[in-house]
């Protein structure tokens, strides 16, 4: 399989690094641990120890650094072996690949490739929204056995959500006028959908003023290289802009990361800016976000990928429907920019 | 591994298709989605849809078809898309393959083959007896990991059952004095057993008059091809004929079907003519069966595919007994007719 | 993956052969079955029925042999069919392979390779502790999802108890004064280390005398060929002899046994002279084994096996500390040893 190496993938939440802990997982078939240094920064690194290759997440964090739990090598957050109780402190030539770590807009980043150019700058802003505290979030993260791009072509195609979450996210009105609006901007693939003057879907009703019998339907999505979907959804009163006399919509990030060739990392934070306080809000849309996802797309998904199997799903030559597009531009832009980089790295190795 | 195509393979059982259920079920290693269409027939058809591979049985029976649970496109019972909901109506150069299925003697039976020899009367009216109001019948299906020619060769040596099933469905008695005789008819092929005069295993007692200290015991079996086989067992008055001052009998059918070439399914339907409105034999038979099938046959069939592991059990050599004769002669039978079938289809072909 | 085939690998222990049962279990990749015998004697053979592949040990012990559970064949202890009881009794030319099994020093040990070179005076006579009834036995079984050797390594590196084990098998004081003396005599590598004038680990603390503040603590280890490891380990008063003002110690096997190339039996027998008749003693360290086994060693092992995968651990070119010394050389002998065993074989062949 091919990937993207030189790009940010989501990695975490900043929080999981707390207290000391090393969290090990798998990115883009690597071995990774994670950590929190004394100053606070972030860092990762092979997760496999050079002596007897045990995964070091199993060890323990030592000052900035990693104690690897079977004999005791410390590696610093530059990949060094800083410390071998063995044979008098005598180093050996031993070291870990590192791997750049950002914190940033509430997100946790790893770069998997050519480490000169992991820029913090090229982590969009358009994720400012996932940290804003004037905004409620909630997040989750869900393990799918499927390849990532199944997770991309899922959001990215919304007229899934017509289906596959009917009755909860979506409702049967919705099913008749659909039509995407798609947009390209450099590398940001956008599609648009609009709904005036429907019923609510389910899930919006208990947000919007009791007088909101029908609204005006939106549902943006932004696809930000490599894997990830940025989603604005909601009701506008009729006729109305956005937040007006009661109108409401979320704004969520949905981050895809290979895990390997048929599993993935699925990091999603959802936020409003509406019931920012409530309890009630925060336990309804927890609720809905594990139905929807866990309960329906992981299932199908994975279901899809036992279909598919171990090819990549254009190889079986699917039949491409209108809304299919932009999932499709996702892709054709993406294995364009894989094939330079792979273009570029054999002429800097030329 | 090879399969006889051109072949009526049980499928499952009438009511699992009611309600507008889909089954999904995998045969001969394609997967199948089967459902009831609104004048009362059945209809199958390829479980992948065309557009992203999701799984049909997934989705909704809408009209006489399925609707994809993924994006919504509808497929009739011929295999063609009916509804495209994206784009205007359109509808896709898109379909699923179809499959012969056939409703016939209380059983769903699937022909996986070339549709155009699917002739419904090649099912055996022998397996009548399965639909006979006039008889009590008990139900199951078990899922086994093993070729399904394991199964076959299970049957057909009922030697096993001296064994395997010993203190349950056999005796002591009955070790002693056993013989098969083998019998072929066209393409059925039999194997006979009487053991007269001796006392009758444990699990006929129930049903015997207490005075039936001693009973002439008779157990047949059927081959028919592709491989199922019916199972005619029971207990005559020592000198009588069958049913006779309280002899008792039963008759099985169990078909086996090829779910991929390392796991099967196993429909099978017990039926008797004696106590048909017993409750307490139903809650009997049911138990033995659930017993000597899926606690004693099944553990023993897939420790034995294990130790086969992926090549033809023939391949390796094993000890022939005169018990085998029957199972050889199916499988020598079996393999005759595959080889026929693709010499035919290549002949076809050229 | 190549075994040394000559050789005795622990199988299991005498008492599971007990009232007429049937072990069955995989070494170096091969089924067996294990029984006892009317006169006492043990016995062991292909678990793999040569009619229809069964295994064996689902069968029943029958006089001194094994009826197959499927259709009744019988063998002898010499791996010969002793009863056919279909075709009138003729036998068929049927067997199992047999494999010459011992019962010695409380162990039973099979010897998987060449049946004319199985000398039960190979089996050292180091392990008669295990045997020994002035002295308290602990024993358990693990069974462990990675190659053999990665348990010899484990052993053999003593510094990995600083780590994995500490708080319980050791602890800091530890760290900083090990080194291991290696020694070599025949085919038995040993490794010695002294840490003298120590606070006592956890473990031995309930064991000593209150004033023994301070001790002695001496840990060795042993290979005996093929994975077999001797591991004596304990506290001396400070000064003083083995034993004496109550010093204590215990002495364990350990022993390591192919059953795949990346699965293997963890046989371990842990024994004491001190508190022989402590029922406290005896919970306390059956507690410990089970920690310090199950739930360190086990986890951290078996994840480092993943990380290796199906490729040979010495391929991946480790870092070698100072103190894997013991484990390399034992590595080497043992690849030589199995080189030598490999080259008979052809001249013996040729
Ligand atoms: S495996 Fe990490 S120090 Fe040995
Ligand atoms: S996968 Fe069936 S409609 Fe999309
Ligand atoms: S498989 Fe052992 S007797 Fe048939």
């Amino acid at each position: 399989m091919n990937f993207l190496k030189n790009a940010w993938y989501a990695a975490g939440w900043p929080d999981e690094l707390n207290d000391g802990k090393l969290v090990g997982r798998r990115f883009l078939n690597e071995p990774v641990v994670m950590f929190r240094k004394s100053d606070g920064t972030v860092a990762a690194m092979g997760d496999r120890c050079p002596h007897r290759f045990a995964p070091l997440h199993l060890g323990r964090h030592v000052g900035d650094g990693v104690q690897c739990g079977y004999h005791g090598l410390e590696f610093g957050a530059d990949g060094r072996c800083m410390r071998n109780p063995h044979g008098g402190g005598t180093l050996p030539n031993a070291s870990v690949p590192t791997y750049p770590l950002a914190e940033k807009h509430g997100v946790l980043w790893i770069w998997m490739g050519d480490a000169t150019k992991a820029d913090e700058s090229l982590i969009s802003d358009s994720f400012a929204f996932v940290a804003d505290e004037k905004r409620a979030h909630i997040k989750g993260y869900l393990h799918i056995e499927a390849n990532y791009m199944l997770l991309v072509d899922n959001l990215m195609d919304l007229s899934h959500g017509l289906y596959l979450h009917a009755g909860s996210l979506s409702n049967r009105d919705m099913q008749d006028n659909f039509e995407l609006k798609t947009r390209v901007e450099g590398d940001v693939i956008s599609s648009e959908r609009e709904q005036p003057n429907i019923e609510p879907p389910a899930i919006w009703v208990p947000a919007l003023p009791p007088e909101a019998a029908r609204i005006d339907y939106f549902s943006y999505n932004e696809w930000q290289k490599p894997s990830n979907v940025i989603h604005p959804v909601g009701c506008r009163r009729v006729g109305k802009p956005e937040g007006v006399d009661g109108g409401v919509s979320s704004r969520s990030a949905h981050m895809f990361t290979p895990e390997t060739d048929t599993s993935s990392h699925y990091f999603y934070s959802n936020s409003r800016d509406y019931g920012v306080d409530s309890q009630e809000a925060d336990a309804r849309i927890r609720k809905m976000l594990a139905t929807a996802f866990g309960g329906e797309d992981k299932p199908m998904i994975e279901a899809q990928q036992k279909m598919v199997g171990n090819v990549d799903l254009m190889a079986l030559r699917p039949v491409i429907l209108p809304s299919d597009k932009p999932a499709v531009m996702v892709r054709r832009r993406l294995a364009q920019l894989i094939a330079e980089e792979q273009r570029n790295a054999s002429s800097e190795a030329a």
